[in-house]
């Protein structure tokens, strides 16, 4: 069973692991089995969290390591690099810059490959976490949850694959960015198709009081054309106590992380911020994935 | 006990890793033990593959990492490097750029010290792996094989070792490679001194019917004055499946990976590929290995 | 409990960490327990020695690799990095070029912290197993020892440490260096103010043939203005087998490695060096301190 993205999953196969994930521990499920990690691009949290993962249930990993010391520089297709590494490993995690890569690779091994993030693709195992942190701290179903998206909307891989999977559970979701970072057209399609209760608006006041969820993302210095337009937007679309003055009291505030200016610190001592807990739950989660392909 | 070359290694303690390594499976053998990674230039496959075949066996490793970021960058020596690092492992794994670095770091530890490539010299588990590969793959006895290796004869290191090995055990060997790329002077004196049966070739047509073996190895293009030359070459080596035509049908094709262009992709769905297991072979055989000195 | 310097350590803290780690040894102990290892300048005995201590007691770990891939990349704080990457540890070892910075990183998360070395500030246990080597080898209290300090005392943050948990034990200190490279005014004011016994000497000569222990420090060629004037330096205070011929017999040389020319490799012959030993006992010390904190 590979896991490419979380479009593919029903939901049944979504809440069966978060199900798990909600009561996975420590154990000695994956003693002497092997999980190879290839990372064709660094992530240092992602890789770390699926080292974690597989060590809490008595399995150990074999990393490739950085492409630059890799067989990769010696000009070796994707498909060779893991027909050989297959040999040394029980499942494979891959991240890649190319879109559509772990699918690819899946073609060629028998072994699980697990999606660890494609490009502009996918990164299901996120996708899962964000589901999972929702869930652990709402006390609606997801159908009933409204979930702001903010930020830079346009980029955000992470926040499309989220917005596709709420879609899924029925969640209305309510995207706030500046026009030049608005959720792209194909996103928009995707959503639309699938019948999707949502709307986009360009400041956070007038709905922030109705928020069940606050998910703010990354907005990328490197996306302006000059920084002073980065600074009016990242000052725009920063949350702090004073956008959260008229939030309800439960609302679930996340990030991906890591942050730069999102979110103000004065932010982390209020009960909003699940932000570490979030990158916290990438331990449980990928440990229910593991534990169920591998 | 060292593991240096497999130059040195008597005929029956060849058969006796080998042996071990087609019955070892996962255990708890090494349950406690550490083995130390220093590779003092990369190799990717090497690393993974000692690294599964310790944790397959319940060992664990401690890594050196790059030289970039080590002592070595503050003008240690190796010996004193080594002597440092057998307090930390009950085993050492070494990779080194120059020749007989690894005989010399055997010389300041008391720990085993296996020779995992060092520079234009040995790479005795590459050798056994190959060795493995073929003798699991054949009816007949290694005495009663006739092996054709080609490519690039002169700089890889990896066939030195087998064509030596592979002599030790009697089997007719073929080189086919083009004038410039032949095995080097002292090579063929040491074959003629083990009083081996060998010829050489240019192409490979007349003989590929008779063989029991083809070891293809790595053209590498920087070899070449300039890129026609290498094209050259390089296509003329190439095999395919119309290559493959009048051979055996139990033919059983090898190559060190990573290819570049020296085996058309079409080759890999004939029965005739074997190189993706004998990169695999590289786990069981190093189990053996660690099995046999740890 | 965090270990942050040894300063703030009691002799009883001290003394029952130095008792465990000798007679510690591999177990199970941290079976199902992971280690963060963060390494925001590269150290790679250190690491190494934290990564086999963790692994002979069972446990694993999980590293964050270069700074150079990871998220403090993209711009974020020591503050956040902590806090995510304990959710994947049950403790953190923190190296940073920044003095102070595991202090910070203590207060931000609940896991135990471990100062593996922070800049021109602490490295606990360096000092411990620096102060281990010594206690193994002399038959007489740490009270009771004349120990001298021989190099570049300037910048030699190993040395300040020792020297403070040297006097708080009682032993009488002698430095040994030129002037240019003499122990900072306020590291002889803490000494001054802890009523500490110590003397300073441009030559070894007048007091080999009274101290117990002699540690001798790299002396670093980047600290003179040129090359000459390093030289000069490096060859006075260079130990030979000439160094230590007024020495007594059961004089116990140390040096924390690596070395470049400070001790003649002839000296390794003779009983007087401890320095791999001292190196090895890194072991013992961090499985001490792992097993005492985590």
């Amino acid at each position: 069973m590979d896991i490419i993205d979380t479009k593919s999953m029903s939901k049944d196969d979504i809440l069966r692991l978060l199900d798990r994930a909600s009561t996975i521990g420590p154990s000695d499920a994956l003693s002497g089995r092997v999980l190879g990690l290839l990372f064709f691009e660094p992530s240092t949290r992602t890789r770390m969290s699926f080292d974690a993962a597989v060590k809490r249930l008595g399995g150990d990993t074999v990393d490739m390591g950085s492409v630059d010391s890799s067989s990769v520089q010696k000009g070796e297709t994707l498909a060779d690099t893991v027909r050989v590494v297959e040999g040394y490993a029980d499942a494979l995690v891959l991240r890649h810059p190319r879109e559509g890569a772990p699918r690819l690779a899946s073609q060629f091994v028998d072994v699980p490959v697990i999606n660890a993030g494609d490009g502009a693709g996918h990164h299901p195992t996120q996708t899962l976490l964000d589901l999972y942190t929702v869930r652990e701290n709402v006390d609606a179903s997801l159908g009933d949850l409204h979930v702001g998206i903010m930020g830079d909307l346009k980029y955000g891989r992470t926040v499309h694959s989220l917005a596709l999977a709420l879609a899924k559970f029925g969640a209305r979701v309510t995207f706030v960015s500046p026009p030049s970072l608005r959720v792209p057209e194909n996103v928009r399609t995707e959503l639309e198709r699938a019948g999707v209760e949502f709307d986009e608006v360009e400041v956070i006041d007038g709905i922030v009081g109705s928020l069940d969820v606050l998910y703010a993302t990354r907005i990328q210095k490197e996306r302006f054309p000059d920084e002073k337009e980065y600074e009016k937007v990242a000052g725009e679309y920063r949350v702090t106590t004073e956008t959260l003055e008229s939030a309800r009291d439960d609302l679930v505030l996340m990030h991906p992380l890591p942050r730069v200016d999102e979110i103000a610190p004065g932010v982390d001592e209020t009960e909003h911020a699940h932000y570490f807990e979030q990158a916290h739950n990438g331990v449980p989660v990928r440990m229910a994935v593991l534990d169920t392909v591998m």
